[in-house]
């Protein structure tokens, strides 16, 4: 296996101004290329120290990919650096001047000199072009190393590395390769990790993960001689991934949050949903709503946090409330109920529970929640104790009332 | 000023399974604490590299902070790493096995093997106890550096620092060190940092910044023979930089959200908000209810996606939305008043526009947000076309519709 290496450039980052988000996407990416990143590495913006780092690691890697420190100002020290560890003489190169030029006088500005500097590279190195922003990437030899020098901003750095980057690491390995994103949701890492013990070996892939609370994305890599032998290999792993966590635990193939897949679901079936949120308070509107597209079968939400909300909004009873309490069955059930009439949906789901710090009880601790689902045929309704602070507890019961929903779209007949 | 390294231990991190949010808040604590963090690294789980890297911030470092790798199962090799880069045995600690067994008796659970493994620290090191957890840390020398280990869960890692680590690391500096936390929104870091320039010179102190879009916090930061001193020095130059930024910049001195803050006025002030959304979907009262207790001044959102919900829940006529469209000031001022009658609150804050990517027109571009507050006098309204992509807009969105709020409840009279 290749070995490679991330090194991030910029002191915001090693004062912890910024979380490095880049790292993460790029080892990601890597990894899934067949790399194994094993130097993940931060300096601030100083010459000497940029220096160090890159020649340690031209030592010991394939691939080194840098971000940060191509910016305009007089603190963006990398391309001087690289230079100076090369030993060569910058150039300016006339075809990133132009584009350069060109962005500028797009949006009617004037191209100062600090501008123009970004268009100088170490002798020798080879242009990576920024169709997204003004600083363009290069590429050089550093060691044993290919060493490409990206811009910070993530809008900028993705797009170059999928462009430049990526196809070229993909040929360096020559055959084919195939991966398949399985999403999935309700189950602990850990048990994840259990659970598919072995399928590596068994079909020769990798397997990896990326979490983004509540949902862990399962990463299916295959590697062959052609791109053919590569699907088919990832296939059959993927469905003894699929047949092993579970068909419900699997909520989608491909790259997309629950909400997505539900609003898939949403339209495929030609159904509307509007909802009720108490505890929640508009976090499963917006996640719904996250998703360019989802006026198609998103009609509102009732935000009902105050108890005069739920009974002026959403029809709640004063008695219901009284005498069951807002977290409680039948005021979920009356908010799913309400939201339903309320916005002439097909689908009403409602949120009430307890997310904390304060407001539990002996009975009704923190973590309380009742969720209720309001349809034609009726209202299907469940509660859980949610783990975690007041913003797990919330995340983890608005995915539970998303569930409602799926199981309700997928059930037979 | 002492040189400090940040060290991430763990194969999730190198796959880019996870983002290192770890690295950046040690970092940001460290240069609190008046140290120059000149390294931030991460290495996978494996042991020649965990104790080449150690070997190498030991020499160059004077504190070394190391996350991960404490945990109960083989794959964890921290310790055992640092013992071996030492020479020394492990041994067990008598009291970290009593709390380590005790939290698995209080959950009804045994104690396996591998967490009494958890109880064991190269020979020579304190222990640093862990009362969130079952991975205590630990603090031994490596060449010229205090490295001390912690577990990679961050809310055990955040108290253990705090507990243990940062008082010690205040106490060598001598002296007192004092720090104010700004809070601003609508001005660019960029700007921020050109207004501010010269600030550190003149009132001897360090300015950090931290990035929260579309918050950014400036962090003022004096050290002094005594505390009383440093108190002194950085409250002059905090207020240096809020006559340079301007009041109406900074929402709020010490940590808190722009959403905290209004509800903090809006408590101040006994005054109650609701609101209606359109194109934020639910995303500021998400924001609001982010916040414990937000009930107390936060009634609720009419979520009025589709059109009809703007009829059906806040009174919207279809007579206004066919005549000048949803994304207009007539309709938001309608949602707004119709926001403040169904809630019955003193303010009605409405939001109606164009997140995009989709549905912009020439004279209607993706970006245009029409905003509206009423209250007892009145309705007040704005627009704006903001830049970004679906996720920016909709939240410089929800930030702008509340500072209406903020500037009602600051204006005189």
């Amino acid at each position: 296996v290749n070995r490679a290496a991330v090194l991030s450039i910029g002191t915001e980052l090693t004062r912890g101004e910024l979380v490095n988000s880049n790292a993460a996407w790029l080892s990601s990416e890597l990894t899934d290329l067949g790399y194994e990143v094993t130097s993940v590495v931060t300096v601030d913006d100083d010459e000497p120290r940029i220096i160090a780092a890159l020649e340690r690691l031209g030592a010991e890697h394939a691939v080194i990919i840098s971000t940060g420190g191509l910016g305009p100002t007089t603190d963006d020290l990398t391309t001087l650096s690289v230079a100076h560890l090369l030993g060569v003489p910058l150039f300016r190169d006339p075809s990133s001047l132009e584009r350069i030029r060109a962005r500028f006088v797009s949006v009617g500005l004037e191209v100062s000199a600090s501008n123009e500097k970004q268009a100088d590279f170490p002798q020798g190195a080879r242009v990576l072009p920024n169709d997204w922003g003004t600083a363009p990437g290069f590429k050089v030899q550093i060691g044993g190393a290919d060493a490409y020098f990206l811009p910070g901003v993530p809008r900028e750095m993705r797009p170059i590395f999928e462009a430049h980057i990526a196809p070229e690491l993909r040929g360096r390995e020559g055959g084919g390769g195939h991966q398949i994103h399985l999403q999935t949701y309700g189950l602990r890492e850990s048990v994840v990790n259990d659970k598919l013990a072995g399928i590596e070996a068994e079909h020769s892939v990798i397997i990896g993960y990326r979490a983004h609370f509540p949902e862990t994305e399962v990463k299916v890599l295959a590697r062959a001689e052609t791109s053919e032998l590569a699907a088919q290999r990832a296939r059959g792993a993927a469905d003894e991934v699929i047949a092993r966590l579970g068909r419900e635990a699997i909520y989608a193939e491909g790259k997309r949050s629950y909400a997505e897949a539900i609003g898939e679901l949403l339209s495929q079936h030609s159904k509307t949903v509007a909802l009720a949120e108490s505890c929640t308070g508009g976090l499963l509107a917006k996640l719904l709503t996250d998703v360019p597209g989802s006026s198609r079968y998103f009609l509102g939400s009732a935000v009902t946090y105050a108890n005069s909300a739920k009974t002026a909004l959403v029809g709640v009873s004063e008695q219901l409330l009284s005498a069951h309490g807002a977290v409680s069955e039948p005021v979920a059930s009356a908010m799913a109920l309400g939201a339903r009439a309320a916005f002439g949906s097909d689908f009403g789901l409602a949120i009430t529970g307890i997310a904390g710090p304060d407001g539990g009880s002996a009975e009704k601790p923190v973590g309380l929640v009742h969720y209720a689902l309001a349809h034609s045929g009726g209202v299907v309704q469940e509660h859980k104790v949610f783990p975690g602070d007041r913003g797990q507890v919330r995340l983890r019961a608005a995915y539970a009332a998303l569930s409602l929903v799926r199981r309700a779209l997928l059930a037979p007949g």
